[in-house]
């Protein structure tokens, strides 16, 4: 029996000092369990990368432990990397029937659907897998059908709290289940991982239901068509529009592959009600302006979103045209203002009035703040409390909040990153080894990974340039056979194309006299490259400056 | 005589329809005048630019005719260009005292001191400039000595307001001269340009003191050292700082170059009074944390910013401690939130209180809201009004908000966008022919200009990597010489390495082979690489999906 047996451990392997990509894995003894797989949007897109993944290197030296993946609820920063996972694991996977409905076209995709265990949990059903056993607890959050994880081992309960606020009238599905937190925190509870994001926020964050007035006043005042752009994932705010449409006497137009099919998940699922007002966005052209609402995604002001496509008059079926409405029913993510603020300026162009969140009441997050998390605290009551989903100045605060204002020992509050590992015993806390963690970029293209090197090396290149010189060098007597030859991408040159690549022609000529020519041949390829390389990396930055990637091509003939 | 002789043209180089690089041409007769030369930050800094210019390409066309640049005040996005402008085309530059001691060093940098007429003017007095009589109006805004300006020409006066707001009690210097900028609405003005930045907020914009109570606040329980972060140029806030510093008995320690440079400026052109209580960064040891305020430069997370280096601990001379406080007393301009973000995480890692402008009133805008855009155009009452400074959302509203609000007749509201020409004749106006205006973009390490081209380049490269195959063939029979050399940079293939790279070596052989020998030669290097190219993208495309920039080179032996 060697020491896992009598601990948990609690190892971050995403989401805690950054935004995105939630992984969090469980051991005890020789059970491993994972809760979430998220993505991250790349802030590295210029580079050919899409997203990030968490590093699942751990999980894949102890693939014989691993036992589930167990899903919180259905965005992109807790289920975005699950194919990723599965490809190198493959563990059968639990969510609620919402999340996994969300989840089965992405494996698709993937060509994993035919392989992968799916088994649906609903709110208040507890699965056991392993030496754990996993109650599924319903919380409110953005979209629906979401769930917080009190995860009992034989040393204690561990209460995950997925993302979640306190919204005690959701428009969709029911409320937080505060009664049955409050049941598993009176049993005792040895740590709480908890949602950090909105700590920087007083107060209570309001019911879904808040924005109705604000979006009931718009649809009042509308005489044209009425566009809103949220997140295909929000379905309670699908759900108000869906509402307002049958008030106001509206058809509802879906546009925008996301946004047709996460309408057509929640009503499949019981989330959302349609009402027979739902029509194919191919018979947008039978109606007048003011007889529909659009419902289109690419609220981010994605390029190839159906908002701006909509704006930019390039989408086959819809348009705008002066005198309709624009409603941003969205947060601006971080990075994405200058694509928003784009798709405003391309509304306004058709002469549309654009209405967004800092105009009218008409977004509020699914993330609680600090008054939610304090309810959560409370009702949880957790011996330990680990701040999850959230950069470091969030977690920070989190620990600050609990210690300040609800009276936590610091000793009781872990403020870890993810590759921290955590110790637990039932009584104690301690830090174990800290896990290696490396940035995993995908291209989306080819759904590949890219590594660090291959980053670093387009980096450069896109920086300065690149600066490439062949020479044939003939094998018997090492001589260099007819001139080198120059050419250069990217690369800003300081006296106008043709003088300096005559310049670093005679750069590479000196180089190449400057080495025997038995050593030209005999010293290896890579020898006499490194030899051009570095005889035109020292003229080019003695004269210009710059640092392009410089690519010597040694033909040898 | 032609028709430029009895009209005046409007044109915008830059700031319209974008923010930031503000530039306008008013010309009358043989007379140009330049309104500011400024600058934009770059958002494309992945590929080598720091900033962009507006394109000076008409001025140059028209040098003749430039008589001078006349600036508003002293921000980048106003004086940053000059010296590329100067460069172009050299003449007489006009400002306020302050903006001239702000623009001294930028020119010398540049080497253009010596060969440029500076002219200091005093709000309050009147320039004459070929047929323009130009007179400057004091207006408030967020650093000091800004003005407007009223250009009277043959045909009527033209208002273009500057950045300004409606402080009738700024901390430094005196308010805005509303009363003159009445006036000269009463002798009548042709057109109004006016700032659009804050369009989208309501209600006045605040004086620069309202940051006084939470500021003192800060102090006042601040036990250790206080570091106030805020743009250089924000002398009213400084001013702020100095007198608390007074007040609760603290010294001042700047830190950051453009912060000690803009104290010292103002300080001497008597904006500011650091009344004895400024010590130097190099005794900051000498001091208890108490005892000590730090103004520090580096407000948007620059990471050769003084406020990056301090919590960083990389600073030579100033650092923070536990129980420290972290005051960021700026707005977070759009694209700098991660940046932003990055140093708060920072600074929380120091143990240190981090406050920003989220959580007290620390920031105040120095352009004015909707009820400052209202009160210049009551006073100015120009015939012909054209927003300036904003993108197209911006000017668009500020339009609807004359026309809609105070009942201008759209058609005497010129929604214009740099290129844009507009002519008064004195009765009507008119828009002439677009001008053409390209990207102009600037690499801050070697002060040149990249082009478009090369820009491309860059970006491609980053994309998917490059490609290089090298090939030699014998000059007189267009024989083949040895094996084709490929590497690669940032390229991703899909087989690995080797493999990958053989197979490419095949493509290269087969699409030699595909040549005639003799058309190797005879039909030229160009016609030769062009043809390995397209055979090489072909196969990549195809097995790869891939699109990486292919550079063949071909050396003739």
């Amino acid at each position: 029996m060697n020491a896992h047996d009598t601990t948990l451990e609690i190892i971050p392997l995403g989401g805690l000092g950054e935004f995105g990509m939630n992984c969090m894995v469980l051991r005890y003894g020789a059970d491993i369990i994972v809760i979430d797989a998220g993505l991250m949007f790349s802030e590295v897109g210029h580079f050919g990368v899409d997203s990030m993944t968490p590093d699942f290197t751990f999980l894949e030296r102890h693939r014989e432990q691993v036992r589930a993946v167990l899903l919180t609820h259905s965005h992109e920063d807790h289920i975005g990397s699950l194919p990723f996972l599965l490809k190198k694991v493959n563990v059968p996977v639990y969510g609620t029937p919402y999340t996994l409905s969300i989840v089965e076209p992405r494996l698709e995709e993937h060509h994993l659907l035919a392989t992968t265990q799916l088994h649906p949990v609903r709110a208040g059903e507890t699965v056991e897998v392993g030496a754990f056993s996993v109650e599924y607890i319903r919380v409110s959050h953005s979209t629906v059908d979401c769930c917080a994880l009190a995860i009992t081992t034989p040393i204690g309960t561990v209460v995950h709290s997925g993302d979640f606020k306190f919204d005690a009238t959701p428009v969709c599905g029911d409320a937080i289940d505060v009664e049955r937190l409050r049941a598993v925190g009176r049993r005792g509870v040895l740590a709480l991982l908890s949602d950090s994001t909105n700590i920087e926020r007083p107060g209570q964050m309001p019911s879904e239901r808040v924005v109705i007035p604000a979006l009931e006043e718009i649809f009042d005042r509308a005489t044209g068509r009425i566009f809103v752009s949220c997140f295909a994932s929000s379905i309670h705010r699908i759900q108000i529009v869906f509402d307002l449409a049958r008030q106001f006497g509206r058809q509802v137009v879906a546009v925008g592959r996301a946004m047709e099919r996460n309408i057509e998940i929640a009503e499949r699922t019981g989330f959302l009600d349609t009402a027979d007002l739902l029509v194919s966005a191919k018979d947008f052209k039978h109606y007048e302006p003011g007889e529909t609402v659009v419902l289109a995604s690419g609220c981010q002001g994605e390029p190839m979103g159906a908002m701006w496509r909509i704006a930019d008059r390039s989408h086959r079926q819809a348009w705008m045209e002066a005198g309709d409405t624009v409603v941003l029913s969205a947060r601006q993510i971080p990075g994405n203002e200058k694509a928003i603020s784009r798709l405003i300026n391309r509304c306004y162009r058709n002469e549309v009035q654009v209405i967004d969140a800092t105009q009218a009441r008409i977004h509020v997050s699914g993330h609680g703040a600090q008054e939610d998390l304090r309810l959560m605290l409370e009702a949880v009551r957790p011996k330990y409390f680990i701040p999850i989903h959230g950069e470091y100045r969030q977690l920070y605060r989190h620990k600050l909040f609990a210690c300040q204002t609800l009276g936590y020992s610091p000793d009781r509050v872990l403020l870890v990153e993810s590759g921290d590992v955590v110790v637990l015993d039932g009584e104690t806390a301690r830090l174990g080894d800290k896990i290696t963690i490396n940035r995993v970029y995908i291209d989306d293209t080819c759904s590949l990974e890219l590594d660090e090197t291959l980053l670093r090396d387009r980096k450069r290149l896109a920086y300065e340039g690149v600066v490439i010189a062949g020479v044939a060098v003939e094998e018997s007597s090492g001589m260099l056979l007819g001139p080198p030859e120059i050419t250069t991408r990217g690369y800003l040159g300081v006296d106008g194309d043709e003088e300096e690549i005559a310049e670093l022609r005679d750069v590479v000529l000196a180089a190449v006299e400057a080495l025997p020519p038995a050593e030209r041949i005999n010293g290896g390829k890579e020898h006499f490259q490194e030899h051009l390389r570095l005889a035109l990396k020292r003229h080019i930055m003695r004269v210009t400056g710059q640092k392009p990637t410089i690519v010597p091509l040694v033909v040898v003939v």
